[in-house]
């Protein structure tokens, strides 16, 4: 819900694509929704508040089938994989997930995948919203590589919080729930075929389960649902309040093509302008990064009275009484018991502490630039 | 609306982008939206019967700022942008629009845009729901073509309806309502820029209106407006009826990637294998041609009562008991008292006339396949 209620009605088409959970997320009480890759992405099932106590305390149950799968197969698929992002896959094992930003020539972000390694031969991109099959096809025209581009018959589900290991070691036992933090595995549920990712969206303990069998998507949620019983499991929406709190950005509003990882807090890292590849991108970032770069996109607390919803659009950050840049999400975190979110500023303004004005659906008010993650990520399974 | 009445709540987030016009919208009345290329699309204002009758018997306004253009500009933007469609750009004229898929290796549709020649370097490809931007730049990565590709600060705008012509005269006079259909012109309005294309969604007389500076939106809306008070003007959202009427396809819904031209109903005409330039996907459609195709996008006569909406989703279409196609969309026609849409059929069951069974919301039902255009297109501006 948005801070100032701000909605509409979305009638149903044929041009939207449903997840094989679409069914159920609807018997499930779902009722708004987002569009994403095309698809329906469910937007709350109830007060988002009660979600995100739901998340943090027990399990959740999340129909992220709008993440489609980019697949590159072939003998060059490494090769070409490496090209798409700033990171160095060549240490990359098969298992490995890595978050793996794809740039253009201009070092321009196309989008922020998980990139899962699922085999020798055989990368996915489990993307965020923009059409990164076209990039990637594009692209491929013009090489002489030998790989194969398309979108597989994948869908992921996120079973994500504390208890989601518990509900993942009765469906796939100590094999799955035994994986690293950004790893993978291939598995079956009875003859069902997944991958399992140790990953999700929130900084919780939680697993991604890539359906590989899209007519077998209820079959899977009902199972899922039912192990989870015991730990009092239910579906929720994505959850904004966490995933600012964990330092997790979204493609599309946090950061877009006009962008570069340079400017985003945290993504500078992942640039490896030292490896041997010329990945798509390497001159101009090695080129902003000699330059430094002028703007960056940070955490912010935003003072006043608790926030109630989310940002329906982007607030202007003030400085001096011009208009310096801009809020890109800000959302009350219960348990930080403070308003948070990102705004791009100049880089300047971007040292932790900093303060400038935002002016935001409610008024004036000001924003502090924090250190991110606003909260430490429970990325470590707890011993139980 | 839909025909089971299938809607969600849609909230607005900082991830969808707005077109300058997206605030009249809101003031003029819009309560529902679709969400197409990152951005709101109008859904309804009013009863869609209501806004059809208006289309036809009088002048209405749309806000199409969705329809994004991809810029291609540069000394080789000519040669480029003939590699991307099959269609033969060498003797397309600056001032001329063509209706251009773009296809891939496979020959797979990416986008269905109408495309501008606006200069002699500069094409605009006006573009229906894909990331058009995207497979363009990434085609430019691996040739040595002197482009530029962009997303310029262009957002359409439709006058539609057989007073249109009146309108857009007394905006812009006789250099605009001269153009004949498919042509295209820049002009500007008391110094706000355009550019005009005597195209439009609805086979009805219309005009597209391609404002070239986004902080203008308003005004140019208002001005419209203004201008069409004498004829009854009103903003309408895209009218399915209208364009189902037209013969005209919707991408991502009639058909995706996995379809090609030659699988079209009237798009093959559109394939120009006997050019010189080697489009992409030249070799795939070639051997495709010789092969004969195996299924068809077809129009279709639907029995039964009239229509109450759109589909929600695709209808199973049924031969001998088995699924053997699908109808991607159905709906009543006002004026022909017929429902009328399209279905994707064998080829040996494309031929007008031949009946196939349908599972409609509703229950079972026929359709019969029917010649493209359902109602003659109104495409030359009747003298008045």
């Amino acid at each position: 819900m948005t801070q100032d209620g701000a909605s509409a009605t979305l009638y149903f088409g044929p041009w939207y694509r449903r997840s094989p959970f679409f069914e159920a997320t609807r018997r499930y009480g779902c009722t708004a929704y987002d569009v994403y890759n095309h698809m329906y992405l469910p937007a709350y099932y109830d007060d988002p508040v009660v979600e995100y106590w739901h998340l943090l305390e027990k399990v959740t149950i999340w129909d992220v089938g709008v993440e489609r799968q980019v697949e590159i197969t072939g003998p060059d698929a490494l090769a070409f994989t490496n090209m798409l992002t700033p990171r160095d896959l060549t240490t990359c094992a098969v298992g490995q997930c890595k978050y793996a930003p794809i740039t253009d020539e201009n070092g321009g972000i196309i989008n922020d995948p998980v990139l899962l390694r699922v085999d020798e031969d055989r990368f996915w991109l489990s993307i965020a919203d923009s059409d990164v099959l076209l990039w990637a096809k594009g692209v491929a025209v013009g090489t002489s590589m030998d790989v194969d581009i398309g979108e597989p018959d994948v869908s992921p589900l996120q079973v994500q919080g504390p208890r989601s290991r518990e509900v993942m070691d009765s469906l796939f036992g100590r094999y799955v729930t035994g994986l690293r933090y950004y790893a993978c595995a291939q598995a079956d549920l009875d003859g069902i075929p997944v991958v399992i990712g140790r990953t999700g969206w929130t900084g919780e303990v939680g697993f991604e389960i890539y359906l590989r069998d899209s007519s077998r998507g209820d079959e899977l949620w009902e199972r899922v649902m039912e192990a989870g019983r015991p730990y009092d499991i239910r579906p929720i929406a994505p959850c904004e309040a966490r995933r600012v709190e964990a330092g997790i950005f979204n493609y599309g509003s946090d950061m877009t093509l006009e962008n570069n990882p340079l400017e985003v807090t945290g993504m500078e890292h992942l640039v490896d302008l030292g490896q041997q590849a010329d990945f798509i991108g390497k001159e101009a970032l090695r080129r902003i990064a000699a330059e430094g770069v002028r703007r960056k996109l940070v955490g912010v607390e935003i003072a006043g009275d608790s926030m109630d919803g989310e940002l329906a659009e982007p607030w202007p950050v003030l400085a001096d009484g011009a208009v310096v840049g801009r809020v890109t999400e800000a959302i009350y975190s219960p348990r930080l018991g403070r308003n948070i979110g990102y705004a791009w500023v100049p880089v300047e303004l971007s040292m932790v502490g900093t303060e400038v004005g935002v002016e935001t659906a409610g008024g004036m008010s000001t924003a502090r630039v924090a250190a991110l993650p606003f909260a430490d990520p429970a990325k470590v399974i707890p011993k139980s």
